[in-house]
């Protein structure tokens, strides 16, 4: 088995991504995660950037990583500057890192019209900040990235490979090639990476891709095969424009298809949990569908398909979806029949009994009638099941509410929600004012809850969604809304249908307090 | 210049992706934008199995396409079956469609384990499935979907390659091969699309992929290299799981990259714009890193890589944006907007009125910002330009509202509305009650309207839709709705948008009833 390299820079080129921004803190909890999967190396930032990144490789220090390496990344000294006089490499010196990551021009074009200088003069400054920071005694490595290097060697093959060996002759250890406007295809990439490898046959190569042609994985995979061993990219491909390479992606493909050393045993199980926990901390919502770790990835709809993985699932699924911590879903929706609903209520133990499923199926079907989808609401679901099998003992009684929306003449429009409901004998009656009659129901509901139930200070309402149902029926038209809810542990769907937007709302907003009472209860 | 065959399959594939539901209506509209961009085959559904499918087939024959080709999807036949018997095959010839796609097992443990048949009888199974479509008098062609071709083909080449060989003989005009599961690497798809062509040398091959290991681009622009002409996909590559290979990624990419005809002169200049509907009908969020069509594709961050735009701007972007109907963006100050602006002002012969094309980028920018999108709101954006011109004289004027929804104790909601509007001289107070609130709304409106308008009686509304735009903002979260309205001869959609789900559904009915009284003016 083959080792490749991992080089993570979701803290230094992830960042860059629109919307992106990580505290100190979020670097270091991130840089932790990192570590506890076997990266190779973590791209912490750039020292000279921001005050933030240099605090972060002093800060870094105290965390006493296992294995990573903690690189920082910088540019090659200006124009005509002494190195050691270079406030750039002073900063990558001085940021203690024991590897230093130094970009520079491989573009003829960029050297000239960007720096403003000559082909020769690129060449020396690639070679001196090399040099300079590899005599460094607190410096283990330095890797070198040919930014443009597709594009460059596209324009001036010569001078590409030139920039490439002055940074190899100053005893860089790798030479990464950069993709850096992610334009260039497979085909293309095999074609370049296999000339650079032919030009320096000593040379260690990296590889580092960018998804503006949507073939940034592809890209990464086939500069391996070119002979790359080293493969930089970001989780869940987070970064400028289209992104980064998706290590995620990159990491699955390697091993699991082609079979690849990367990471560290076992890491690969706990790669949807890695996925999930840096969109935590970027503040992102989760990407559904993103290969391998979405919560969409193993998620079956349509008969024909669910049918299948229960009677031979594996060859419904590319990989088994344990094997990178992810799981199989099975959608109730208006395309399926009884075969999805009966593997999904397999946990709770009834899929032998036939009676029940049919007894399911048929309040289902006759929900879906009503304009009920519970493909995106599995938590509604869940209490579906729980009514079904006569285990549901509601956790609140709801008597009534009232919301009223108010404009008074050219004036801002006010909301205000009631809500009354009865806990064991005691009836709560609650108001509160809000944004919309959702968040001031909320926030009525919360009330009346709050001192019997206080965790639900956890639950926070994340998204919203409405939609009128075609109306199978020809008449009025129903509206269904979906409700996404989380809390420090979870992210769960809740739905409500009626032909009135407020009433759904509320059934959908009740569900997802029963879920979280009923969660909650079931974990103690 | 070689063609490629483009074929959509977003309403029938795409529409297995978890959350997509389109309505009736939904994919007529889509189906007549896909046809305006010169997409070659749209497959509109599966009609067996549900009643809305079967009715797109009907509906879609008013339509008059002008390029398109709507093609229906099903499955062969039942083992031991006569084809003129099956109810799959019925639904599909009984759908007039001229052209009928069929998928058929390749893979053999699918046939002994899924199907329960014999080898022999699956290959009579395609042969007179293919044959008794091709028999139709009103079928021009038949395309045959070879699923699971690659994983079949792997584990028995020589039986995957007699499946298509039958599908082949009984006159299938294209074979496709699907990478169903989506696990297939782009060097193991070359080298099965190869081995096809050299078995079945007189075929036209076509290619179907899934994102599961995410190269499902890749893997369909690796198929057309190795000689399929057609290729499968869905806008923005919604679908099932990872969802399919996104058409919007493979079109750019073949015309752009590599010099292949696809759709038709000048239709890659409405590829954003075209990706965006898709996103409004199908009620989903744009995807902002999504390439090419993406809001940051070509956004610039980072004082190095916005300089560099600023100095050498095409060398730092590996298309121009506009090639795609897209554009640049700098992330310092929010820039959008521009060109579709242009584009949507035509009609008023005000496209070279350079100062008010600035004014009105700037009033479309500042409600972007506040979370407004005029993709499927042009009435909204026609109200707007009237303002901008300053030929905006309100028919009414609105001075207050108030909504009521309650609940007694365990008995049914109840809605009701008030409505105070200024005609003239006179203030007109009503009320009325509804379904919900926007109904209750609606009808309040028309009570103080109708007997100045009395043409209001023609308005309806058809469809609502509702999104948060911000919702992970850290402030209140902001509603967007969306109301699709119409009268005798057409239909037109406006928007709203507010924290508030209330007032910006009376922002965008207002609106609504604007854009009538103005229409019928208009025309008198």
């Amino acid at each position: 088995m083959k080792r490749i390299e991992i080089y993570d820079t979701t803290l230094r080129d992830g960042s860059q991504g629109e919307g992106i921004n990580f505290s100190l803190q979020d670097k270091l909890l991130v840089t932790r995660r990192l570590d506890d999967l076997g990266v190779d190396y973590i791209e912490g930032g750039y020292p000279l950037s921001n005050p933030k990144d240099s605090e972060y490789f002093q800060e870094v220090r105290n965390l006493r990583l296992r294995h990573a390496k903690v690189a920082a990344f910088g540019m090659t000294r200006r124009k005509n500057c002494d190195p050691a006089a270079d406030v750039c490499l002073k900063a990558l010196v001085d940021s203690k890192a024991s590897v230093i990551t130094i970009v520079g021009k491989t573009w003829d074009m960029h050297v000239t019209n960007v720096l403003g200088t000559t082909h020769e003069e690129n060449l020396r400054m690639i070679a001196d900040s090399v040099g300079h920071c590899r005599s460094q005694a607190h410096v283990e490595e330095v890797i070198y990235d040919a930014e443009h290097f597709f594009d460059g060697f596209k324009a001036n093959p010569e001078y590409a490979i030139q920039t490439l060996r002055a940074a190899h002759e100053a005893g860089a250890r790798i030479l990464v090639l950069c993709d850096t406007n992610g334009g260039t295809l497979p085909e293309d990439v095999a074609e370049r990476v296999a000339k650079v490898k032919q030009a320096i046959p000593g040379a260690t190569l990296g590889i580092h891709c960018h998804n503006d042609c949507d073939v940034a994985t592809a890209n990464s995979l086939t500069a391996i095969y070119q002979g790359a061993t080293h493969v930089q990219g970001t989780i869940n491909g987070i970064g400028e424009r289209c992104g980064n390479a998706d290590l995620v992606c990159i990491v699955a493909n390697l091993s699991l298809k082609r079979g690849y050393d990367v990471l560290q045993a076992g890491s690969l199980r706990h790669l949807t949990e890695l996925s999930r926990y840096v969109y935590e901390i970027a503040n992102m919502n989760f990407r559904s569908g993103q290969p391998f770790v979405g919560t969409s990835a193993f998620a079956h709809k349509g008969g024909m398909h669910a049918h299948g993985v229960a009677r031979v699932s594996a060859s419904y699924e590319h990989i088994d979806p344990e094997l990178v911590g992810n799981e199989r879903r099975i959608l109730i929706s208006e395309l399926s029949g009884q075969s999805n609903i009966l593997a999904k209520t397999a946990k709770y133990a009834i899929e032998n009994n036939k009676e029940f499923g049919i007894k399911l199926r048929d309040i289902v079907q006759d929900l879906e009638n009503q304009g009920y989808e519970f493909e995106a609401a599995e938590a509604s679901f869940d209490l579906l099941v729980k009514k079904a099998l006569d285990v549901y003992r509601p956790k609140f009684e709801r008597l009534a509410y009232r919301v009223g929306v108010e404009t008074l003449e050219n004036q801002a429009v006010t909301t205000e929600a009631t809500v009354k409901v009865r806990l064991g004998d005691a009836v709560h009656h609650s108001v509160a004012e809000g944004d919309g009659p959702v968040n001031a129901l909320d926030g009525a509901l919360r009330k009346a809850l709050q001192a019997t139930y206080p965790r639900l200070a956890e639950l926070q309402l994340v998204d919203y969604k409405v939609r009128v149902v075609n109306s199978r029926a020809g008449t009025a038209a129903r509206v269904r809304v979906v409700i996404e809810s989380r809390d420090h542990h979870d992210v769960w769907g809740t739905v409500g249908v009626s032909e009135n937007i407020i009433e759904a709302s509320w059934l959908a907003l009740v569900d997802s307090f029963e879920y979280k009472l009923f969660k909650d209860e079931e974990s103690n």
